[in-house]
């Protein structure tokens, strides 16, 4: 079974940190993955520089990502005008946010659940009127397990919400544990529901590790039938309120345990490993988790079978 | 559902530090935990005090934990010498460990896996022969998940050794993952294999966090039926060879998940997550890990049903 990673440590690490990160650098981490085989990554944030500077080099991130075959370039999207700047620049797949809980919502884009809804309206609108490459647009619902203002999201508002979206055009769809609030039963039944309401289209899942249960969310996850997922290597991110708490599940733990499982990732574990090490001292001093880069991998441990097939009939 | 959770950083977080912890802070961590809900702790193990000077004081340890009203006093034994001594000492539990491969066995206790079953044999013997109290004796299978020096251990092993220690005379049995080598998958089918071979004994899971993945082997043992659990405080433990990699699943951490799920473990969290700082604060400057006293409880986080019961009935 293929298990698709996608990277968003580039967009969801980078904005926990204050300091501007040099292109440079930003491009090195695309590369390092994309040679690791990971085959879709959030670049960026299409937020206005004011208020994250971290993403005012948007463009040339963006540019460089396009470079790279067989590559997925995702980017998030808050609003109308950063879709407006996604779908000129050509990306791949228009990650838009909105939070099922309204406060969580109000805060974060500033606008009610509504007012994000028609937005997004709008913005298929655009990209269905839109005469070049048309990217996908996929709907990414933030808070869908919890909520640090509201504190308990039902089921029933995130089943409401993603009908909606569904019904306004969304081509996929993505349930985020924003404030890593998700339980390993709380997924499975929530991702059940969700899946066999929406039908066929692709639904990925968002998890943090705030409270250390990302990865057993994951297997929750899997076992709803769920096969992408988003991930941050290093565990980059995290929230500035919660010193110690770390941000979304570190990529290279995932592959870790998709691999153990049997799940072919098609990532290069060994590989991504060394290219963490590349990326953090790239990056500098900010708070880096994840546990197999420490630990290192189990003797005898074998890649899933597909993966290193592709690795016997490399050149070395 | 009730969940058993098993204290054990007493003993296997203990025995990863090497200066020695005063008797008195050793007993304020029983009387902190008891005072939780904790109702079964591994109080110290009976090796001799030449080779782990830490468990020196084993005798004052155990006279203090069998005053804790309606605690399960259980402690780890090597070889029959040690039984004899937690015999002597009327512990309730005698954990017998064997590693099922048998480099890891021989470098740990210095004989064959065979000459260990063996030893144990003389064990159910000697304790069926005692005239007093009787403890369970447990047979706690380490390695079962894989070997830092043999790598790979089959299913099959196991389910053998598990088998001839039935037959032996186990009371219950631990499948040990005692260097982090185990995954989901893995875990699952190994837990129904060995649960469907060896009929209603109890089975506790042991695991370690070294790669990220003990709560999520909790959840996978949770599905093959499992209902006991080691864990320790803070995750004290760890290989002294792995800088950073952690010890036993952070016992707070499991029971924030299953508490999370609707699984009841009788522990009071909010108080385990203060005994933890009490605790941590009396041992010194050791390397802790676990999430949730970093992160916090989530905003109106509940605990299981008859958990909150029993706490509406307290008097404050």
């Amino acid at each position: 079974m293929i298990i698709k990673i996608n990277e968003v440590g580039t967009r969801d690490g980078l904005q926990s940190i204050s300091t501007f990160i040099p292109t440079a650098v930003k491009t090195l981490w695309l590369d390092e993955e994309h040679a690791c085989g990971v085959r879709e990554i959030e670049v960026c944030s299409f937020v206005p520089p004011k208020l994250i500077p971290q993403f005012s080099d948007a463009t040339d991130v963006v540019e460089h990502a396009k470079r790279l075959s067989g590559l997925t370039v995702s980017a998030l999207v808050p609003n109308l005008k950063g879709a407006q700047r996604a779908l000129e620049l050509g990306v791949d797949k228009i990650n838009y946010v909105l939070s099922v809980s309204e406060s969580h919502n109000l805060a974060n884009v500033r606008r009610t659940t509504k007012e994000s809804v028609a937005d997004f309206e709008r913005i298929v609108a655009l990209v269905s009127e839109h005469q070049g490459k048309k990217p996908k647009v996929v709907a990414g619902l933030s808070t869908a397990l919890g909520c640090t203002i509201e504190g308990k999201v039902t089921h029933e508002a995130v089943r409401t919400l993603a009908l909606l979206m569904l019904k306004a055009g969304a081509d996929e769809m993505i349930l985020a544990d924003t404030v890593g609030y998700a339980d390993p039963k709380a997924v499975k039944q929530l991702f059940q529901q969700v899946k066999s309401d929406l039908g066929p289209i692709p639904i990925t899942a968002h998890f943090h590790d705030t409270r250390a249960l990302g990865l057993a969310n994951v297997c929750a996850a899997l076992e709803a039938g769920i096969d992408s997922f988003d991930a941050s290597l290093a565990g980059l991110g995290g929230c500035p309120y919660a010193p110690g708490a770390s941000g979304n599940i570190a990529t290279e733990d995932l592959v870790f345990m998709l691999e153990s499982m049997g799940l072919n990732t098609g990532i290069d574990l060994t590989k991504l490993i060394k290219a963490r090490q590349t990326i953090c001292q790239a990056l500098g001093d900010h708070p880096y988790h994840g546990t197999i880069a420490k630990a290192g991998l189990p003797i005898g441990f074998e890649l899933s079978q597909s993966q290193s097939q592709s690795q016997s009939q490399s050149p070395h």
